[in-house]
């Protein structure tokens, strides 16, 4: 296993860990004791691997996922004592702010990340953990994760998460469990667009997930990242201007590389040199 | 059943009835001769109850359903045929547009009342009454239920409706239904995503209500109301500035008595004050 | 068969070939040799035929559909062959940039048609043929019918389809689709949203146009104008303005002969007339 040079310098504590197979990389939150809870640190380490890797066409998906069966479980109850510390001393409620604007922006920075996100759902995915996995590109789900937004039963809002939330489900869904603070399963995952495909077990997550890293590898890495970026556009820009755009893209793509590649390999009916790529 | 202060000085005719218990506002259309069709007067009536109970905490949730089997099967036609008289003495169509519009602007109040909104859906579902259903927080169907859009059948168009229900179920379902004047039942409802549940019957229908209301009872009121408020303003706002505001809103609700509450409760395994709270 | 008037002038080849019945007209796709590829000539005879039936009540449906079993594959890739001519000769890669972007004005076309568009989708509906879907009011798909974004693995991007993409399915399912360059059935298809019926063989894909074109026949040709015009038009403007335009959409049309022609048919129980307008 060796790193894209992106990822040398990077300096964070345990709070994640990073695994590299050729170009795809494996961010495991790594704090089961709290069933990865999400810290300061956390975010913080997170962000930084995601803006090393920003310029990397190296890297060409990260896969989220949680050590010891979890995947998130919000945000950490320790940061928050030690924030009620801080506000004490500050005399207004800024550190919480502070703190809370933090996580958005993390969540933001990965919804627009240029590599393909993929989310691997097990146990948790509550209130945070919950909001990371609405901005994977593609998210796979145990059947029985257990999934939910319970801020408002706690007496604390979705504040962060919550245009994420409503980008990925849509209004809809999104008020109803929002304000119920709602837990469901796996399958109501799926049935609502949380996740796009669920895994009775372990074994069939595994399988799930190799064939969904086969299918990203077999695409153009350059192609991907300028597809990515224009499905986001088109969710803001006008549509007149977006077809400009996209249209001189287009022109690009064809004339690249990449493009001359992958018409050639379909005409010669092989793999375009990309797929061994690494 | 004692009504909350807001509510004492209220002035409607009978086509709506209004039932408390504790914080829990029940909304009866109460036209069942006429399938609880939509007068003026109930439009009114709807209005006035909301405007009420807009800055009146002791009110947590709505819940919106119709006496005698039926939700709401539209526009009344007796209304039309009084218009029609107007109309020819005012000489332009004015007073059509002017009872039209007041319709749109109940299902945008209701839309963003702060409370949480339960539509119990029953019967005729249709027109205005399909409507007022899609600004629902939470909509419980029986399986018999009728939905529809019968406007462009009818010769005339769906018109302060249209908005609500592309935002309720995306443009690709409205533009097929609007367009082909369809009905359909509560399971086709839930499939597009008009519903969140669908009940066999009416006993199941009281019971799913019934879980509902207890959810909403668990979460917390004013930190609902500002969820509710977030939902919405995240389809308009910019991200940037919406984060920052929501870090804000998060900062008052953990220094909150009710995110101070809701911590200590969490943290001693018992039920937050509020749910009992009436 | 006769033809609208507005349709007697017309100039393009054999690429596609209409059909009409009553106010019903089919735009029959026709390059079977290349499942029915979008030639650069296909792109202008169908901009032609919208254009032509824009102002034109007669026709009250476009039906959409390929000869030979299949939808559309695609881009023509002669059509890349010669382009990759005219850049060369040009020195920059503007030919593939224009091309590409009449594509989108086409789709753009066909999107905001005011007729009901139908589309029926069989065998390959790929990459511009699945962007074409896309903006149809009512999609009938086969259960074994070929859909797909398969630009990422080539080595380009679905560039002037993507925002018609996002608008028809939601970002969460169309970033998978097009990260992972995938090919699905109809059942997925009906299950993500892109399509609202499928079919098990050719005879129920053809009774259920059928059904189909008798639903477009009873709803009132100029409502359903307005109406689909209203639909569009609530995803970009602001809701006041729209909900004040509404209404005074509703009182003209009450007060049109359509309008008083459908409430007469709904007191009598009859058909409306429009029922028999051919």
């Amino acid at each position: 296993m060796a790193f894209s040079d992106s990822l040398n310098n990077l300096d964070f504590d345990d709070s994640i860990q990073l695994e590299q197979e050729k170009s795809i990389l494996t961010i495991w939150l790594n704090r089961p004791e709290s069933r990865n809870a999400m810290s300061a640190k956390m975010v913080q380490a997170i962000q930084q691997v995601f803006s090393a890797i920003q310029d990397d066409d190296s890297v060409r998906a990260v896969i989220l996922r949680g050590k010891g069966g979890h995947f998130c479980s919000g945000g950490d109850i320790k940061d928050m004592a030690q924030l009620r510390g801080e506000a004490l001393v500050a005399g207004n409620n800024r550190p919480y702010a502070d703190f809370n604007r933090t996580f958005g922006a993390m969540i933001e920075q990965v919804d627009v990340a240029p590599q393909t996100v993929v989310a691997v759902l097990e146990g948790a995915v509550l209130g945070g953990g919950f909001g990371l996995a609405c901005v994977s590109d593609i998210a796979i789900s145990l059947e029985n994760a257990k999934f939910g937004l319970p801020e408002t039963g706690l007496g604390v809002i979705p504040a962060q998460i919550a245009p994420f939330v409503v980008k990925r489900i849509g209004l809809t869904q999104a008020r109803r469990l929002a304000l119920l603070g709602m837990k469901f399963d796996g399958n109501t995952a799926l049935q609502i667009g949380v996740v796009h495909e669920v895994a009775e077990n372990e074994e069939q997550l595994e399988l799930i997930l190799n064939k969904t890293i086969e299918q990203i590898i077999h695409t153009a890495p350059h192609a991907s990242r300028v597809t990515k970026a224009l499905l986001h556009q088109s969710l803001t820009e006008p549509l007149d201007t977006l077809l400009d755009k996209a249209a001189e893209q287009f022109a690009e793509a064809v004339a690249s590389s990449e493009g001359i590649e992958g018409t050639m390999a379909f005409i010669q009916k092989r793999k375009p040199d990309w797929v061994n790529y690494d």
